[in-house]
């Protein structure tokens, strides 16, 4: 008999969602190493609309991975590669959620999302017709660029702390009641040598924010950077001789168009909690083709 | 014997394209009503990836429309709906051309680029390799706006002026060698009390620019306009009591694009003379599905 025994890191998707359920794992970071983990958000049917052309419209900081089959189905998300199993729960399956309400988040930590979103079971179909989007975050290309010759190790990694990140002046195309929405950007330091390479390396991931938007320290004024040691979320990171800010567009923009819409949403909206992410079917080899959107997989259906 | 009287309006895209091949038209403005007119990009294959790329990362300013199928080969254009005839021809079938070097326009209302792009006819490939761009253009919503009830029909037309444009300091999202590219914007004036309907009429329209990326008088500032009266590109048009600039992204944006790289292109560029554009067999009713992009259609090919 051959005892086996499984990593975080080689555990199949659908067993780590199955862990995200029984609420036995809290940060995704590092389970099912091969599979895409995804930024959540969850909308009343009625803005779907206006937030999915917001994510067509600007797929650098809001990249599509997949999107509810049927308003008020939690079961099903669209293309069907992203998420395979059919007892597939959108409610449960992230470990952890956040509640927001007119554009405040009014519950964190939240396991689960069954006494929110109810359904008919019947039916499958959700009293509240809520709309899932799942958006590619930056775990991807972080991987590539640990695994360059020679490595490009992001900075916070090295010493284990949060990814700093900024709120900037950069507009986003506006869509529908999403306006007045600006870009969240993620930083990682890198020698002016190296930044060719970086933007080489992680410009094919483009479902996951892609290559970077902007670089050097003249980049800090032009993205309306309050104060670059000071960052709005995640933590402060040092910077060695010869080294640039180097941002690439972030998985936090999409809430921050759910604070800045406010009052306009009427109704809850979800998503996951920062770090407890939807780990999803995709696979690194199917970031090629997502390139040019979940157009290509959706015509299939 | 039933006489019938074919105006531009009413000419098929594909008898409006063999016009311009045999250069007896020149402005195709209200040639060919119901289909869609295209903005012309056409770069050696090196550098067809980097571009391709910012039109994925840009398509509020960059929507793509149709690419070359094989590099090199005038002759077809993917997806298959763009343009269905085989005796395509994308180095005659506009009426009038641009060519490029190293970012700057070096020859103007050119009849066809037959003498500049050379095909072994055998294998319909060309000792080049060029790659051909085909982005949305504002023709269709600007239909939709002179259609609406009541009419929302833009100034320029009224006063039968071109359209203002003018630079902007909005950053495109930089894509391999394509960096430190900025937003063209048109500009339409409208009533304030007016925005919002023309903000729904023109949101559908994703493939040609979509709705409004800035509003007012306070965006003029914002988006890093130099004088608002002067336009950089078209012509000057007034403003009335209440109206307010309302601003599009504009299809001179890749052609920008092209000169800000500059020396990093070395080889030949092309593109369409501005109002001398590219007939395409897309139709209004394919805007829809063209909102996610051409992938969809491309995934049948």
């Amino acid at each position: 008999m051959t005892v086996t025994t499984q990593t975080p890191e080689t555990l199949s998707s659908q067993k780590t969602r199955l862990l995200a359920r029984q609420n036995t794992i809290t940060n995704t970071a590092g389970y099912s190493g091969t599979n895409l983990q995804a930024n959540l958000l969850i909308l009343p049917e009625k803005y779907s609309q206006d937030f999915h052309n917001l994510c067509l419209r600007n797929p650098v900081a809001c990249p599509l991975l997949g999107i509810s089959s049927i308003p008020g189905n939690p079961h099903k998300i669209s293309p069907t590669p992203c998420i395979r199993n059919s007892d597939f729960d959108i409610r449960t399956d992230c470990p952890a959620y956040r509640v927001y309400k007119h554009g405040k988040c009014i519950a964190a930590n939240k396991r689960d999302l069954l006494d929110l979103w109810s359904t008919n079971d019947d039916e499958q179909q959700s009293s509240e017709n809520y709309t899932a989007f799942l958006l590619g975050c930056s775990y991807s290309f972080e991987a590539a660029l640990c695994n360059a010759t020679p490595p490009l190790t992001p900075r916070h990694q090295v010493t284990n702390i949060l990814v700093p990140m900024y709120r900037t002046s950069l507009p986003l195309s506006p869509a529908g009641i999403f306006t007045n929405t600006t870009c969240t950007v993620s930083m990682r330091p890198y020698h002016e040598s190296e930044v060719e390479r970086v933007r080489d390396i992680t410009r094919p991931y483009l479902a996951t924010h892609g290559e970077p938007i902007a670089w050097g320290w003249d980049a800090v004024k032009r993205l309306g950077i309050r104060d670059i040691h000071d960052p709005d979320f995640g933590d402060k990171v040092e910077f060695g001789e010869g080294e640039v800010p180097v941002f690439w567009a972030c998985g936090v923009t999409p809430q921050m168009a759910v604070e800045a819409a406010g009052e306009k949403i009427d109704g809850l909206v979800f998503a996951h909690e920062p770090g407890h992410m939807l780990v999803t079917d995709w696979v690194v080899e199917d970031l090629e083709r997502l390139k040019e959107g979940i157009a290509a997989f959706r015509a299939k259906i």
